[in-house]
């Protein structure tokens, strides 16, 4: 076990801050390879469960899973014109394989549109074959510069999905359909609130029509882009060929979506709910939910103290509930307790000689309060007090975000605003592109997204923030990261 | 739809079989790439089944999940020597990143040992950390010259567990846990039987101090090595200084253990129970299991039998069954048999008009067998159809096995099986490496495994099958994929 360190607090030094945190919990560490991280167990726990969650909401609206090569020849990135010009120079590129220089390098791949769509013109031939609904769960491969763990790294998990559809329609429907399920599965499983919308067309992703995002605001007013849902139009399609006979008997290329999570979400996680004392972990997404500290002095104290423990224990894994009893020796409670709070683990239960006599434990919840319940009945406590964690978690998460999420926002605040205390910044937008790179250059501040209907203020602005002229839409500027 | 292509008969050459059986089941397909495969839907929910009861299995005994960086650094492969031989012709390397060549190139990695270990280093100080468990879901590119899917190719998907331990007896006892729970999830899930035991150390992974393996005997009597369990002693810990400070207050090395299994249990799978028709899939391993063919004439007819296969269809599905219901119009019931039966799913049931006058449907097993079963207690009656297939494909695959394994052969038996018909061969061996070799020269045959207790002859040969001289050991011989 590596020596307990200190956390800087946040206000001091938030990015270190968020590196202590991850080192306490024991959530990842820094490896050998040049922006490369490993994802140690705790931290894999989280994402396995993020997996698992997302995984059926994607299977119960009709996807299924496959798995496609890493590699992609290099001239297939090529084949999209955009696609080729945003990810080549972040390309790791194998040049040999089993001692021999390859005739075509291969690269990594760093999102599998081409390589899928290359295989999508095999197997769909007519309307029938339609829609194709496929994910994978992958790792991912983008030469970073700088990087960060978790945010940013050469080497990424992530899902990514595919389709292809008859229309247009269908394919903007599957894209927002994705970006509904992103949305709620980072409020009611990250606790995560997010602002959804579409992203301009300097952000969009390198070969889609429209891109659609979830944007989240972290404890230190930056935004975090924590998931993307791209309508492809036929643009990869064409690229690649891939043509259906209709129902009528023409031909037609495919209409293609794409969309994608990653570890980034596990950051987001962090970012959103820790505290200085280390991990704040979502009761759902809580590779362990309840841990148990036996309390005792004497070896009759530790047998009785252990016996109420394992029993409590085995009632609330009966219920589902992910809990560990730690009857380590040599440790003294109050070390435990730092331990487990640093972990993030969402309540924990303390049974001491007193507790046992009177036939209850201490609940102490991670976020603060601690009373004692009865332990006829723990188990009914216990699922309520996890609930309640996960709720006031998203509801702090809410109400910070929405402290910090100025509206109408006019040119001197947005300039203000981003030099100070940052946040979301809602404002009329121009639509040119002249206004939104010379914010960029002034504020560091980018148009997260052009908000969806229900993120949208009331009134609408009506003239651009930076230059004044009419707003043809409102924008959601941030620095992010 | 690709259009339906005829199966080749087993007899007639069982790899083009085994090719066609995947194709037609859409397990998996060739990809533009050397050697790499597409994992189809069909095939890939086959393999997310097999991970998902492995890991409850790990996991029951102790194991955590984590992820370590697809890239190595070339020299890393290097420390461990007997290591280095064995995986360095096999590799793929990126040698530029970002547009730049590396400073050291990155092989991709071909096992994780050496990456992992040296993050041990790091993470292990005191035998308080020990045993350490991690098991790592990755995908594993090695530079294959001859490919065959889901058997050999150059990336491939598996799991890997690496473990830490205070000493060598613990070390054992883990390698040995693993093999078991590879030989229990064989024959309980995949219904292969497999045969366990020691490689030589010819035929043991580069770097180990020993090897057990799983060798499951194909249709076509020639063996596949289906899952392995190295115990690594300390051989990595010292070419990466994995020291942990002893309760004694002393340093030593730890002792480890390596084990995976991939995705070439699904050709293993395959291989077993398939016959000229398709695919046929073990029903606990089976992404579908029961689909449900209404049969009508009249759009009054389509009504009611649709209306029962519905009912039938959510039934099912809240017993835990995975259900499908193939309501597709423009499609002759005897096209929807033929398409399932290739597709391998285990139990069909068939609704006509009559069958819903009765109260009743038709239940046809894909291996053979069909009869009427009354609505009323369907649920239960699929649920031992499902076992019983389960059970049975077993009992077949050991009897298949147990009929082409041939204990004390002589010389002349051993030549004679290896150019006919293949088979196991149990009989006496010297242990001399120029015994195994000029078998291996001579009749194509390796030695499979010394077999484990159970596994071995009664009485024990006393003399070497090949030199006459007197046997150390019993070994297992046979042609291999």
């Amino acid at each position: 076990m590596a020596k307990e360190k200190g956390i800087t607090p946040r206000t001091e030094d938030f990015s270190q801050w968020y590196n202590d945190v991850i080192m306490r919990a024991e959530l990842a560490d820094y490896s050998p390879v040049r922006g490369c991280m490993v994802i140690r167990p705790r931290g894999y726990g989280i994402w396995e469960l993020m997996q698992r969650a997302l995984d059926e909401m994607f299977k119960e609206t009709g996807h299924q899973n496959a798995y496609f090569p890493l590699f992609i020849p290099q001239s297939f990135l090529a084949k999209e014109a955009e696609h080729v010009e945003g990810f080549s120079p972040e390309t790791a590129v194998v040049t040999h394989g089993g001692g021999k220089e390859l005739e075509e390098p291969l690269v990594v791949r760093p999102t599998s549109e081409t390589i899928i769509y290359s295989l999508y013109a095999k197997w769909i031939q007519s309307y029938r074959d339609l829609p194709l609904l496929l994910n994978q769960w992958a790792n991912i491969v983008r030469w970073e510069m700088r990087t960060r763990l978790f945010l940013r790294t050469t080497e990424f998990l992530w899902q990514e999905g595919h389709t292809a559809h008859a229309t247009d329609e269908e394919a903007e429907a599957e894209t927002l359909l994705i970006l509904d399920i992103y949305r709620r599965f980072m409020e009611e499983w990250v606790a995560m609130p997010v602002v959804t919308g579409l992203k301009t067309e300097s952000e969009k992703f390198a070969g889609a029509v429209r891109t659609y995002a979830c944007e989240a605001l972290m404890q230190d007013n930056r935004a975090l882009q924590a998931g993307t849902s791209h309508n492809l139009g036929q643009n990869f399609a064409k690229a690649f060929e891939v043509q259906y006979q209709t129902a009528e008997g023409g031909l037609d290329y495919v209409w293609n979506t794409s969309w994608g999570v990653s570890t980034r979400m596990v950051g987001g996680l962090i970012m959103s709910h820790s505290d200085d004392t280390g991990l704040v972990c979502p009761p759902k997404l809580a590779p362990v939910q309840v841990m148990i500290v036996p309390i005792w002095k004497s070896p009759d104290q530790k047998t009785s103290v252990l016996e109420v423990g394992s029993k409590v224990a085995e009632e609330l894994k009966a219920a589902g509930i992910r809990v560990d009893l730690d009857e380590r020796d040599g440790l003294k409670p109050g070390a435990k307790y730092y331990e487990w709070e640093g972990k993030g683990i969402p309540v924990r239960l303390e049974i001491g000689p007193r507790d046992v006599e009177q036939g209850q434990v201490m609940v102490a919840r991670r976020i603060g309060g601690k009373e004692p319940s009865k332990l006829d009945g723990l188990v009914e406590t216990v699922s309520a007090t996890l609930d309640g964690i996960q709720q006031e978690l998203y509801d702090t998460a809410v109400a910070r975000r929405d402290a910090n999420s100025v509206r109408s926002v006019s040119k001197a605040q947005l300039t203000e605003l981003m030099a100070g205390s940052g946040g979301f910044a809602y404002g009329g937008y121009c639509g040119k592109e002249r206004c939104e790179i010379d914010i960029k250059d002034t504020t560091k501040a980018t148009i997260r997204v052009l908000p969806g209907a229900e993120f949208r203020s009331e009134p609408a602005p009506t003239t651009c923030v930076w230059c004044g002229e009419k707003a043809v839409t409102e924008a959601v500027w941030a620095r992010a990261y």
